[in-house]
């Protein structure tokens, strides 16, 4: 087998039609695809098991932060989201909304009977069932604070679906908790961001910006919107997680209240905070390349991939069995806090079109092992952020260091996302006319994000829209000098990151 | 602290009205509770925490056995229903019926808008939606078998719900499997109800007798179902787990062929099996006492509690570290192949209450110390299967032998059962008016199975209607010698086993 691996995979580049090179990919990796039904997905298991990773990660830590995991009703009666639907006249949302309980036959066909007195809609999100639940469940200052955690499918109709990143039903957790003060659930909002900017970063390999939404951006009904921005490698922006300080306005409308040490009725104060599926379209943005997807070794199914090479029976023999030795020893070392994950490949495929598979699907590390191999005890090892560079490791050796090669490839993919992210926000853009022509261009290879000066007026974000551009955040960290608004010249003290986004 | 637990928790016992002592354990033991949506339960942590422990296992086991997750759609299109619906005549079918896709504001109301072109079902159970994904995976023997898995929620609306028994949404497994071969398959349903009956048996301490349902309890459309039936403590049958041998049924109405070696097409052969959280009202049924829960150690969220007893701050500066040090200990240290689950309870409520609380949950044990336990390097000890023997131990051999003591009560657990169930099984019943009259007896001291010969007569299963009682399976384990049918006197080979069932 040649050193070049043989490209056949993804048609386009990113750079050529960005959209297309991410449905190749994703088809490619054999991750997901769109089912019968419009905007819904099959995730397969490759898709899936990246998304286990992630879940199991992300869990542990909503755990270790003191919350616990609850199961809440997919169904959601209409009287409750009017109840919690502030603005009633303006509204119109896209949720599925169930009318009947039974299917009978009629004429040969199936059709919906058993009409339901009010209907019931599919869970676009849960604060309004949970905050039914607080209420019952919150009587006085010990029960306090709740802190509870779902993992769960939610609904939100989309009429332009795109998979991972926009589709009709999608997979999330939401946390959700209730607080005596202010403070402490200022403080929880502000822990979870910081767990999501540590699952983006530290486990997915992808940098963000943390920071705080506009007031327009914010999520209905919240005091506050907290997130993590991540840049794609078109330049537009993915919000990959956000945290929300809901003040004391869901505790209003559900009649969350408790009694103080002194007798005194409070309302509480709430939090809710979620990551989906999505995060998974950012992954694949971020890391991917024009051979492929690239998965970070923390979230990978497979971390490592063993082909067997052999050419006959009697080679088989030999090969199949060391594979397997190889994949065991690998299996009882520890890498990223859990043991390693290698798999050995047994199709009946040939070994060019095997390797190949691999590649597109991103597994980090693939070894070959043939009967030349096993008399050298060597393996020949490729890191899927070099598929050029292709060398033989002695067998041992390649075991003692696979942590730190798992390390290294996740390093080269968190600097690699770095660098190309760094590179591509402009903090030189100071005044309006600069500002339209840097999102008027639509060049792949100087798209990104503006960090620029911002006057936090709500009007001021109206001229953003014919330009197809949002304020994303207004980052933590901040300069110390005020300046002048981007958008309207006036004073400013705070900077904003503008972008285009998903 | 007397010895003796105040009994404040269940108003009613087992033998005086059973339903009502099982709503009143969950209730107690704040495991779940119904919500605002008819037939839709919230599942709280200590009811969450089992589930989560139980699904644990298994899906290792699942992953053990060559399975892979995946995740597939909510919704069903109707006529994918139609086309698998074999006599669309007669067929009436509770599921939820998502008939528009909008919400918008009417008149000061919220009403349903954007009907869809054609209604969407809620998965009752995914062998449709998945069956169309296997016809478009499945081309060559190559790429057989297919086997995956998925963890989600279905709903099959209930008129008569009963929290974790009988509810409209439901959390459960659902496997599904293609394969070359009849017999690959027929193995494949063989392997996934020996895995039921492990996780019904080692796991949840629940004895139960696998074997075949009979033709008229068959899955519809499925050639053979397979069951584990479990007795309940009034004496009724719980199906505890299936698993479905569907012969080439339902590849014919998918599509799901294959083109052989030869050159040649064949439809595939399937199976599919489920396990739900209705596992849990079986768990509870099968171990639950007058005072409440008892949680198997194996799935118990946590397995020891320790109450820290303290009358004033001094104490408490003494006895809080030296909980958590003990917790710590205790949490590593292995029990069923897991680190050990231990839990300080600091909440603010008095000692007895506090104790009397974890006994209704069923923890398995809980452990009290107070500063004269530290004095003497001891804590007291209480085993959930013996509340009255608390006993002191020396701390550390406390320690040193929690992975005995855990087991021990696994095992106290498993032999109560099944000491109560084989002494509810009756073989002695050979007639129908003998039948008649034991199940004519509702007398919990005496209720059970009968196990009989059975002539494996469809219409002989209509006499069976009146009395309530019905076929739970063939048990595997059947007799060399021949009998005569308890329903009919015809002769017969085989032994079935009748009750009144959940």
């Amino acid at each position: 087998m040649s050193n070049k691996p043989k490209k056949t995979a993804i048609s386009v580049s990113r750079e050529n039609n960005f959209p297309k090179w991410y449905q190749e990919v994703i088809k490619e990796a054999d991750m997901a695809e769109n089912s019968g039904v419009r905007g819904c997905m099959v995730i397969k298991p490759w898709g899936f098991g990246i998304w286990e990773n992630l879940q199991r990660r992300l869990d542990q830590r909503i755990r270790e932060t003191g919350h616990q995991n609850c199961y809440f009703p997919l169904f959601i009666p209409l009287e409750l989201i009017e109840k919690e639907a502030a603005h009633v006249e303006g509204f119109a949302k896209e949720m599925a909304v169930v009318t009947h309980h039974r299917l009978v036959a009629k004429d040969g066909k199936l059709v919906p009977a058993g009409e339901l007195e009010s209907p019931l809609v599919v869970r676009p999100t849960s604060e309004t069932m949970i905050g039914e639940s607080f209420a019952k469940w919150i009587r006085s200052y010990r029960d306090l604070p709740v802190m509870i955690n779902q993992w769960a499918n939610v609904v939100r109709w989309e009429m332009r679906p795109r998979l991972f990143l926009r589709t009709s039903e999608f997979l999330w957790q939401e946390g959700h908790t209730a607080h005596a003060t202010e403070q402490e659930a200022r403080d929880e909002t502000a822990t979870m961001l910081e767990e999501y900017r540590k699952l983006a970063e530290d486990w997915l390999a992808i940098p963000v910006i943390p920071g705080e939404k506009s007031a327009s951006e914010r999520f209905p009904g919240a005091v506050e919107t907290h997130t993590i921005e991540a840049m794609m490698q078109d330049g537009k922006a993915l919000q990959a997680g956000t945290s929300h300080y809901l003040g004391q306005n869901f505790a209003h409308a559900a009649d969350i209240k408790f009694q103080d040490k002194d007798g005194g009725e409070s309302f509480c104060h709430t939090t809710s905070w979620g990551v989906s599926t999505r995060m998974i379209g950012a992954m694949i943005m971020t890391h991917g390349d024009d051979d492929g997807l690239r998965v970070p070794p923390t979230i990978a199914p497979h971390q490592i991939v063993i082909l067997p090479i052999a050419r006959d029976d009697e080679a088989a023999a030999r090969v199949l069995p060391a594979a397997d030795a190889l994949a065991e020893k690998l299996n009882n070392t520890v890498a990223f806090g859990n043991v390693v994950r290698a798999h050995v490949d047994k199709r009946e495929v040939n070994a060019g079109e095997k390797r190949w598979s691999w590649i597109k699907k991103g597994a980090p590390i693939v070894v070959e092992l043939g009967p030349r191999d096993l008399d050298q005890n060597t393996v020949m090892v490729t890191h899927r952020t070099d598929i050029y560079g292709k060398a033989s490791q002695d067998s041992d050796a390649f075991v003692a260091t696979v942590r730190e090669q798992l390390e290294a490839i996740q390093k080269t993919l968190f600097d690699e996302a770095k660098a190309y992210r760094d590179a591509r926000v402009r903090t030189d853009v100071t005044d309006f006319e600069a500002f339209k022509t840097v999102f008027a261009n639509d060049d792949h290879a100087t798209s990104g994000f503006v960090r620029a000066y911002w006057c936090e007026s709500v009007e001021s974000e109206e001229s953003l829209k014919e330009l197809g551009v949002t304020i994303r955040c207004l980052p933590y960290d901040q300069p110390t000098e005020p300046g002048t608004c981007v958008l309207t010249g006036a004073p400013a003290t705070k900077q904003a990151i503008f972008a285009k986004a998903y």
